[in-house]
């Protein structure tokens, strides 16, 4: 945890007193004391510091901090994700690791391949798969919680609500391990915004390939190496991150 | 699995007979039944198919395979890393993920932030580490076994081994998350292998910085969010991939 986060709600007369495991991390990780100053921020808000003004020695005793955000979130990601259900424990590593790459909004749908149990994880009762996105924002010092969209059924997302978004989306890309194009051929240059479709082991199916390519996504390949889901999105991401920073560089 | 790997002293006159987790695999999951093929490879050695002769239906009755390895192993990958002893859970995440995305050399050592007891996870005793390389191979669809050698201590490394194999080297990285350059800005023009060195938790501290630097490594960041190392050794190397890739198609 390299930055507390918290939501607005608590925070009441520019005070916030913490009693859970933010408050352990505060007193046994960080060791702070009296007058410190921790870094804070508000899920979907500004960031800054919170200066102890006091904290017990018990284990459960709380922590009440002064805020003072002094700093903008950072701009919203530009990439978003259109994820294929992988089974639950890879779902909270992608969930994590996405919300600290930083991304806009993931989408999480069913295809032919997804294991129809998969649905049945309990990250999805309550919205359970906040937490692990709160735990990448807490290691990358972001508070931009990223939006989740679910779809259970493949058909009506990419057939009525898919082409309602596309337009908004200057790159396209459905990650295939046979895809036909590397990833700096499928990426135009210039700004604007790229929707990103990553399948489920086993890859897409050909009609699911298919639709996305309807709705302009190119078909695109890391090479020749068949790659978990959880370490392809991290290659995706960071690779199209690094061919739009060298693109960005030509301007 | 999505290729049987055996060892060369595994093959008696172009056959090879299987009864451990790989012949379940080929019974239990591709249902592969007489007369079948199925990628195999050979461990640091060529790529193709195994011929079923013969595959009982008792769980552990042993799968036989005529071998046909038409194919070279891939070429050697580009990219080298120095990686500071992670914690053990991270650390077979991570053999596993770089295997699958392709290193040449992994070189594991000790740094100021790693904590003495991770050395003791077992791993190195009996080259323990193996089997989660293999399996980033196996996902991968590649023969060639990354090397891994161990430096249990920092300035033996860095002060009497790494000197002797810089030269090799044309781009030479220091991942830290407060460096002054980004990746694009790093990696050299051309051709030439990379060498990167990624810190622990908690990052290299100045002096070991310091060392890579008078060895001619650039300190390197992927901005300004802080990542896990096992999310940032995949970004890294995909980053580099990436970049290498664009540089390519200019020349």
């Amino acid at each position: 945890m390299n930055i507390v986060l918290v939501t607005e709600e608590e925070v009441r007369d520019g005070r916030v007193t913490l009693t859970d495991h933010r408050a352990a991390h505060i007193r046994k990780v960080l060791r702070a004391s009296l007058g410190d100053r921790v870094r804070l921020g508000i899920i979907n808000g500004r960031r800054g510091s919170g200066i102890i003004t006091a904290i017990g020695k018990g284990a459960s005793s709380p922590v009440c901090l002064l805020v003072d955000l002094g700093e903008e979130p950072g701009p919203p990601p530009e990439i978003d994700i259109i994820l294929a259900l992988p089974r639950p424990i890879m779902l909270r590593r992608i969930l994590t690791q996405v919300a600290a790459m930083g991304i806009g909004t993931l989408f999480i749908i069913h295809a032919n391949r997804v294991e129809k149990s998969f649905w049945d994880s309990g990250l999805f009762d309550d919205h359970g798969y906040l937490e692990f996105l709160r735990q990448g924002l807490e290691q990358a010092v972001d508070t931009r919680m990223p939006e989740v969209r679910i779809f259970r059924r493949f058909r009506p997302f990419a057939e009525d609500y898919l082409p309602q978004i596309t337009a908004s989306y200057q790159n396209r890309i459905t990650a295939h391990p046979y895809g036909d194009a590397r990833l700096v051929d499928c990426l135009l240059p210039g700004p604007g915004r790229v929707l990103l479709a990553v399948g489920p082991e086993g890859g897409w199916v050909d009609f699911e390939v298919g639709k996305f390519a309807s709705l302009g996504f190119s078909t695109c390949t890391l090479g020749k190496r068949i790659l978990k889901v959880d370490t392809a999105v991290v290659a995706l991401h960071a690779g199209i991150s690094a061919i739009r920073e060298m693109q960005g560089r030509k301007r």
